[in-house]
């Protein structure tokens, strides 16, 4: 061993898993060494989630009238990005001088045999041997790129809201979340804002009927959305994209174009982290394979969040950096169930969805519709669009999905998250007294219907009264 | 028998209560006569949620200046009112037309002895005999006379959304959540608002904090709010109300009131029913007393919505009246836990609760408090107050209230009462991934919370781990 040092865990990547995993432990008593190379917080606080949700809110509260935009929205941009910066310092603060955990700034490669190498930023390279190392290095977004296209006249939310020139007419190239949040935004500060989206359908991870309302929203409020359409080249004479289908001829053309947002997902950070070395297989995308547990295929090595092929959000980060919390304190406890894969587009309406629900509906699926409209609430609210989508397993009333595109839908998301995650039978639902008028009287109509259709499987409280009928009937 | 009529169940009232009865008997095949004295939809529908929840609507999204109010707000007022009508109207449709509903406009009165007098709007009487008679007359305003106060000068939430008048300054008697509804509607629509609440505290169901955080949001609108404090006397030359505490001496003046909304709470519709005659029994404050089962006293008699102790809110009548349905079914059947009871205040923030939580906190409930600002979303909304309590039996786990005041309040209270009513447990709600950024993480950091300071009582999958660390310990 030519280890200068030795630790309980090393942790690669201070973003939302690798922080879940570095605070847990040394609230455990374990010894952390957490390696960061940018910025602590990880892409969720630095120009993720924090800064495109403080921009949608401040973009909704201040919205300005397009002649007093360029101001408005620089101050705008200005006090997200101080906000973001109040709140890193205050997480390195809070992360800096926690017990246990000690933090270098610096990047870390694998060495095998359980040592890690850290170049840190003071220039000094030290190998730290751990019994245990975690990957938490994140990812980065993807570019793809487009003929003729100046490289300056491209950002990803990397640096989107590091602008300070707001875009007359910013082009999104990827309709998928971040996509259609970032044009929700920016026609709200009163930019020309067009989307385009390779597939058939915004948001494609979405049924397509919850995509066609944020579809319709999103034109309504005058944003230019094209589906089945990539960008092909970018004329610099005329300043404008010529878009087309993905390998067929160009249908079309975007005008007066002047900056562009790629948005067409993320690719893992596992540049010169000598995955290959250590033994740690990925997947054909280039992601860190792991098992239910948090486990690579290394001995000793774990890894969680977007560098793995069960990341994607900050939430999935937090809830597989517990998981690998729970697996190095109890390595033989078993894994359970995966944890369910919420995601909530933050639009208006926002629109959210979880578990499985294909296009075509199984034979042993019911999927139920509710109408926000129909109900009191989305009365009073003066609601057009909007809708819940339940499936629910026939015989069992196991809940295999629900998606909801309206007011409030990130919440009704986060409720099905639990009774999901407990595995609660859509008919004991039954009975819930929903306050009125919420949104969610919408899922006692849900229940009510899957009720009145699944007569046999009524609750064991009407369970005699049935069999009575059923007598009756005989 | 001298009846004219036979029917299989005879339901008076057509509100919340009402209709749930009907509407589901006649589907399961019973013959329904339903008496209606005044407007199908009850209270809620006419001058209760439906108005005062489309008003709260109209006059954020359509939040005027004061300069330009007095039109304005006239035309919201109307707008507010076509609304109602045209659902209203609608309902009268859908109900006038279903199968088996005899819906009669009309008084009722019990005779005793499982019969029921109709004087019906036509004139006709008929007396109705019925093997079962459902009572769900609802209640009305209560009204406290206020010494040198013009009749004309007062109005309840019945005369409230008629006014063609908007008034300069409304005085609000009562803050409960009508009245703190309303002064957050009529101070958006330009007028000044004053609320009398004699209470120590508005909303005083709710804990002290949480109503703390609605009087502050109240005060910061402009509200001019007083607890402690009712309306002593009107003093018509000087146009002022004396106010101070209950029963002491008049301790400051409220000037320029040019009308007043009594908002004091509810009493019981029950004159001339026949209660005594037919053997009703009703408790102190002259609602009807029923079991768990939906029954009253006499045989054959069934109440459920405001008219009962057990009311109070549309969706408790609507609760009462499918456990009245459950049970004129099956009789015998366990009438089962009695449904939670949610209550919402849709101000700005929303504030709700559900389940018990005394002031004091007893020794074997933890009281988990998470600020809403602290959370992510509450940062990237740069949201002030707001706050989670919930209160958690130490050892079981089991939930025995929670409070919510903040964004989407209402949906939070309905994932409690979903929870509640299948007595998940709190450990149980650990690891669920609520997704990012909502208001549901408060949860989730009330559940850490709950976990890191109830060891013992991890998840049964961390118990061999804990028994690990026990022995390690000892």
């Amino acid at each position: 061993m030519n280890a200068d040092e030795h630790a309980g865990v090393v942790v690669i990547g201070a973003g939302s898993g690798g922080l879940t995993v570095a605070v847990g432990l040394s609230r455990l008593g374990r010894s952390v060494v957490l390696v960061e190379g940018h910025h602590i917080g990880g892409d969720c606080t630095n120009v993720g989630c924090i800064p495109s949700k403080s921009l949608l809110h401040h973009s909704r509260v201040h919205a300005v009238a397009r002649p007093a935009t360029r101001r408005g929205t620089r101050e705008i941009l200005a006090s997200v990005r101080a906000r973001r910066t109040a709140l890193r310092l205050h997480e390195v603060d809070e992360f800096g001088s926690m017990d246990g955990i000690d933090l270098r700034f610096g990047r870390a490669r694998l060495l095998g045999d359980g040592e890690v190498e850290i170049a840190e930023a003071s220039g000094r390279t030290v190998r730290v041997a751990a019994k245990h190392i975690v990957v938490a290095t994140g990812s980065a977004p993807r570019r793809i790129p487009i003929d003729g296209v100046p490289d300056q006249m491209v950002v990803t939310n990397n640096e989107l809201f590091e602008l300070d020139d707001v875009p007359d007419h910013l082009v999104i190239v990827g309709g998928g979340p971040i996509g259609v949040e970032m044009a929700v935004a920016f026609v709200r500060l009163g930019c020309r804002v067009t989307v385009l989206e390779a597939a058939p359908q915004l948001l494609p991870q979405m049924l397509p009927e919850a995509a066609a309302i944020v579809h319709r929203s999103l034109t309504e409020m005058g944003i230019d959305v094209r589906v089945g359409a990539v960008a092909h080249r970018y004329d610099q004479n005329l300043g404008q994209i010529a878009v087309g289908p993905l390998g067929g001829d160009a249908t079309g053309i975007v005008e007066d174009v002047d900056r562009i947002l790629m948005a067409v997902g993320r690719v893992p950070n596992t540049d010169g982290l000598g995955l290959d070395v250590a033994g740690v297989d990925t997947d054909a995308g280039g992601r860190i394979v792991i098992d239910p547990k948090g486990r690579t295929s290394a001995d000793g090595i774990w890894a969680c969040g977007d560098v793995t092929d069960r990341g994607g959000t900050t939430h999935l980060a937090n809830a597989w950096g517990r998981r690998v919390i729970k697996h190095i304190l109890a390595p033989v406890a078993p894994a359970g169930a995966e944890p369910e894969r919420p995601a909530v587009a933050f639009t208006e309406p926002e629109a959210g969805c979880i578990g499985v629900q294909p296009v075509d509906v199984p034979d042993d699926v019911m999927r139920l519709r509710v109408a926000l409209a129909d109900i009191d609430r989305g009365y009073t609210d003066e609601l057009g669009d909007g809708v819940l989508i339940v499936d629910v397993r026939r015989f069992s009333g196991k809940v295999l999905g629900a998606t909801v595109v309206g007011p409030r839908a990130g919440e009704l998301i986060g409720l099905f998250a639990l009774a999901m995650k407990n595995d609660l039978a859509f008919h004991k639902w039954y009975g819930t007294v929903w306050p009125y008028p919420t949104y969610g009287e919408a899922i006692g109509r849900a229940v009510d219907e899957y009720m009145a259709t699944t007569l046999p499987k009524l609750p064991a409280e009407l369970a005699g009264w049935v069999r009575g009928r059923l007598r009756t009937i005989r």
